[in-house]
């Protein structure tokens, strides 16, 4: 266990663990899935609403905030809790996936990546050390390690180079980064889809010595059962006393199955996009509030939710906010869907402690084929 | 006293009155701001944010509800206050000032108004009766007479041809409605700026008897004082024992103008549509967060509020949000200037209870022009 980032294994059901993350901002009960916060704002919500939604961390993306409002800007601030107004924990990515993401203004270089700002077109350098450096300023709780997230589909060559940088990097960042009670920092295995690299990522970044090991590389393409193959491959290999975080998944299936092969956090902008876009997630599938089939339907999105979406509206009303573009509706479905997502998380978390994760899993997989209730 | 729609009147100060509007829906005590609800939704507020603003009544749009999603299918929905979960108090608009604005696509004849929807280019028409059938539909506790607001600026003659039709169209209005316990039915005054034909309107209207008076034709273009003029034209000779309510009204020194003249209710899109543009009001006037000097700036938006965005975060958030063009920055800055136009009406309300309206007055209005606070 990390001295500074302490994680308490509280139950195991199979591979599916239940736990406890301790930060200087508060604990994360896992399996946990953390909403996305881009810009210093998980979209559409109040801090006391992601809250009240039952997240415990966000997460912030590096990338976004150096160029807008700027690492500086929010160190002076009080850092990125203050700023934007949430006192729980906060992990932070390294920048690395959304700057390999800039294609054809970015060059990358064993030093690290100059690439060119999507908002000015400034010219930045992101190395490990730099990375680093600006989750401090932000003062996140987890911090991720710099990587190279190996491009999918790759050839096992190509894989292999990738990962080794990302190997060497993961070197320098734990050499970067500064120890403190409550806070940590994440290694991210790499290795695409070839168990080989998988594992001697793993051991790689096991040797190094982190506070957690985040599974890098997926949710980038592939298939659902390639994912979980790879999971098989990478999660035996990693240290049973330390959190694991499968990177940007994913749909509730893709949880289901990845905190059975061992997986403790999450996060990703499925419930917020999707929300954002008129789709909901309930537990009977995927909905798409600006079907007609919806236009004069009285019945709550989801029954039993507790959101203000579904206790406070009807499915017709929902459908005239899309239709007619009312800011209203992103809001009450973001909220709903980040609800819904942390409603199965705690659903995950009382099966595993009651030994039933296998039944749960296979439930609610059974519920989701079932699609949405008929109409009226 | 309208014995259906119950007006009691605590206090005056001056002309400034106290008082308190009893509807089937709950009490409004009046000075009262409603905010706009235009497509049956406070833009990017939930009804509970509403409510926490501390608003007790708000507005919807005739002409935009029968058009999407239609008064139909609310009707069958259980009405507007359960299609939208607004519990409290509303009141409607008859249609006809946002069918006048539709130039070029409606002709008006005595029967009423033929127009094309802005959404789809469908045809409707609209009459007194019509309008006020829509609005039994909606179940609006207070309907207004179908009228036509009169183009500023305008002939007398105009004018005069113009308020003619309207008193034709408020008692076609009369006998369309249908009395209910908690509900009511207000004329509306016009007459341009004249003040002879704003008399005979009023006289006119207090002949047909209705359960409140609205001032019409104003907040068009005209400057503050000629409102004033005309307000001072027009409130004496409404009677004492209704409430009057001046439409589409405004900055917060046009509030405590009219309230100073005798006017009891409000309503207005200022302070939602400047919210979503960044536009917030305190009391030391109007503040711009995009400007850069808040890009810094930790301090709160307006000292001593207690609204979500000044007690969570910082001008420098605020300012971010909106540069960001993150939906945040509207939410939270529609909310703030909401609950700041509340917080006005319940100290206007206190003011008129303790006999010292004018003073405070003098005193709010002389803080307004003072400016924002000076930077740090």
């Amino acid at each position: 266990m990390s001295p500074e980032l302490p994680f308490m294994l509280h139950a195991t059901d199979g591979r599916a663990r239940r736990g406890t993350v301790t930060t200087a901002h508060g604990t994360v009960e896992t399996p946990a899935f953390m909403p996305v916060g881009t810009a210093a704002t998980v979209k559409a919500m109040k801090g006391a609403d992601v809250k009240a939604t039952g997240a415990e961390i966000i997460l912030g993306n590096t990338y976004h905030l150096m160029l807008r409002p700027g690492a500086d800007r929010i160190e002076r601030l009080g850092g990125l809790h203050r700023f934007m107004g949430w006192d729980g924990p906060i992990l932070t990515d390294s920048g690395g996936f959304q700057v390999m993401s800039l294609a054809g203004i970015r060059k990358m270089t064993e030093k690290g990546v100059t690439f060119q700002s999507h908002i000015d077109g400034s010219k930045h350098l992101l190395t490990p050390e730099r990375s680093i450096e600006i989750q401090h300023q932000l003062d996140a709780n987890i911090t991720m390690a710099f990587d190279e997230c190996t491009p999918f589909p790759a050839m096992h060559d190509v894989a292999k180079t990738s990962m080794e940088l990302s190997m060497r990097w993961a070197e320098r960042s734990k050499s970067a980064y500064r120890k403190r009670a409550g806070y940590g920092l994440f290694g991210i295995v790499q290795g695409s889809v070839y168990d080989d690299l998988r594992k001697v990522s793993s051991d790689i970044l096991t040797g190094i010595g982190f506070d957690g090991y985040a599974v890098g590389g997926l949710a980038v393409g592939e298939p659902q059962a390639e994912m979980f193959r790879v999971l098989d491959a990478s999660t035996p290999h990693l240290p049973e006393d330390k959190p694991r975080y499968l990177m940007g998944v994913g749909r509730p299936s893709d949880l289901i199955g990845a905190v059975a092969r061992g997986v403790d956090m999450f996060d990703c902008v499925m419930p917020t996009r999707a929300g954002r876009t008129a789709k909901a997630f309930t537990a009977r599938g995927e909905v798409n509030l600006r079907n007609a089939r919806h236009a004069e339907d009285p019945r709550p999105l989801e029954a039993g939710c507790d959101c203000p979406g579904c206790t406070m509206h009807s499915r017709a009303y929902l459908h005239h906010l899309f239709k007619a573009e009312e800011m209203l509706g992103p809001m009450l479905l973001t909220w709903h869907n980040l609800r819904h997502y942390q409603r199965l998380m705690a659903a995950m978390r009382d099966a595993i402690e009651q030994g039933g994760f296998a039944a749960f899993a296979a439930e609610r997989l059974a519920h989701l084929d079932e699609g949405d209730i008929p109409p009226l």
